[in-house]
């Protein structure tokens, strides 16, 4: 019988999250009714959206539960079966807890080729993180050749395929990142034409002044706060912001003022565009089609960092909302 | 001969417009060089997108030359022409000087027929405002029956007619302005479902919660600052707003900060669209049928304030900005 260890919420955060709001339990292993499965997981994704899952109310996906464990983006394997879609051994990836074991209705979870690719890509620059950051260059940032494009994160999951389409489209790409190694990796390994850090840059205007001499066309929006009210007001006319997350503001326990001056809006045409990429499930056949070839002739980077035991997420997942993760973040369970 | 009255700029305003900024003048009649024309002004469109024109850099106009007449929208006759294109007589529609007369090339004129509405109707609900206020809620807001639109400035020659197009679709619409008298006239008069004054109104979070219970779908921005936070925060999940001006921070000396939390843009998948309606005078015709025709059919209603006199449009632009005026505001010269 199969002991079932997993990570609960054990309090919401106020401000920075805490090694308390976690707690490790175990449980024993379920029997499974008609139609479940129980899958093991293989490696778990730690991603900045989960922040707020953690506390907001109204957030685009429900908060976690005190008490239960937490849940995330997965690659997990089949190992019992009541369900007659999945055999034993099938390798899936979907959401699943924050548990070596996960008791499921398989509703969401889509099977996957374990060949060719290692597994954690698909949480990653096969999963995700890319497909979100695929979706916002392609369908709001359009960049074109000759333009600027920003990409704040951009050594992240999502930061770092950002900023590869972009320069695949034919854009000069700038990005910041929060330490030197990120930014060197971003300009020699993920082609962006320049990168600064974040955290040693003081006047964030004057560095994209440099930088972005000709202003700046379309944004990739991870960071939000001083970083975002920057890039905003060096926007070009008919610039577009993807508005895809806001890191920089998750914890903090004060709501940051937005950018000053929103006339600039109108001025420059701008458009900003919030988007969540479970709303655009229907394009993912077209994202896997060009990212995978793209994967395939060699013409995308990308950097991982993989923390080893499910005891170790939650100081890994405090560690990524502080920018201390390289690239995709996943747990091997 | 004719003498020419006009107004200019003497000096960039600082915060509030104050009467030193313009000074009159008269000038000797020029005379015509061969593709001219000679307009005399019959109506004169103010619009408080002019007050960026008097001291932005990089506005989307560009800015008003100190010690040159100011320019606006216009009603004119053509009374003397070296240009073909232009007999005396016609009546012409596009921008003209603050003045009694211009020297005109007839570049972006355009001849109107002077039957059947009222001149002045050419600079409101036929004119520029009402094509804002219809490319705005068509091509942006697009609201459907059962939702909630909000607009700004809800009796300025762009919000009513934009409160009106989205009660037309079948949406929920509420308001807001500067006077009982204001609100009364949307509600009984344009339609409106709600319009609350925001100079009496003092907890706009509170009010829009009671006016706009199913949250706001899309909102018309011609406000912005406080107004817009409040709306902002309260927006639904694809949720749409046309910005189309922010009135309320023209005239501030210092930049008003946006609204806090732009994380919302994310969360609620909001779509913000600054634009500038010259950008789209490829569908006037457009405009002009659906507009002209819901005209002819009484369904909708137009509120302006005529000013006699030349003389007085400084004044008269110095009330607009401080939400004077009583819908759309022209000066008959």
């Amino acid at each position: 019988m199969t002991e079932i260890r997993q990570i609960v919420l054990a309090k919401r955060p106020e401000g920075d999250v805490t090694a308390d709001c976690f707690r490790a339990e175990t449980a024993a292993s379920p029997v499974l009714a008609d139609g479940q499965i129980l899958v093991r997981t293989l490696f778990l994704s730690l991603d900045p959206y989960m922040r707020p899952r953690m506390t907001e109310l109204n957030s685009y996906v429900p908060a976690f539960e005190l008490g239960k464990p937490l849940t995330g983006g997965a690659v997990g394997e089949v190992v019992e079966t009541r369900n007659p879609r999945f055999a034993k051994g099938d390798i899936v990836n979907g959401l699943l807890n924050w548990a070596t074991h996960t008791l499921h209705d398989g509703r969401g979870l889509r099977k996957i080729d374990a060949t060719g690719v290692p597994l954690s890509a698909h949480l990653g620059v096969l999963g995700m993180p890319s497909f979100t950051a695929w979706y916002g260059i392609k369908h709001i940032c359009k960049p074109k050749a000759g333009e600027t494009v920003f990409v704040s994160a951009a050594t992240g999951a999502v930061g770092q395929v950002a900023g590869q389409l972009a320069k695949l489209a034919g854009a000069t790409v700038v990005g910041c990142a929060g330490d030197e190694e990120k930014c060197q990796w971003a300009v020699r390994e993920a082609g962006y034409d320049a990168c600064f850090n974040h955290r040693t840059e003081r006047d964030y205007g004057a560095v994209l002044d440099k930088l972005c001499p000709k202003g700046i066309d379309a944004d990739f929006e991870n960071a939000g706060g001083r970083i975002f009210h920057a890039v905003f007001a060096r926007m070009n006319d008919f610039g577009r912001i993807a508005f895809c997350g806001a890191i920089s503001e998750y914890q903090d326990k004060e709501p940051i003022a937005g950018p000053t001056k929103m006339f600039t809006i109108v001025q420059r045409r701008l458009n900003l565009q919030g988007f969540i990429i479970s709303d655009h499930v229907a394009l993912m056949g077209d994202f896997v089609n060009e990212v995978g070839g793209l994967l395939k002739q060699g013409k995308l980077k990308a950097r991982e960092t993989v923390i080893d035991g499910l005891a170790n997420a939650p100081q890994a997942f405090m560690g990524l909302l502080k920018g201390e993760n390289f690239g995709k973040l996943v747990v091997k369970v």
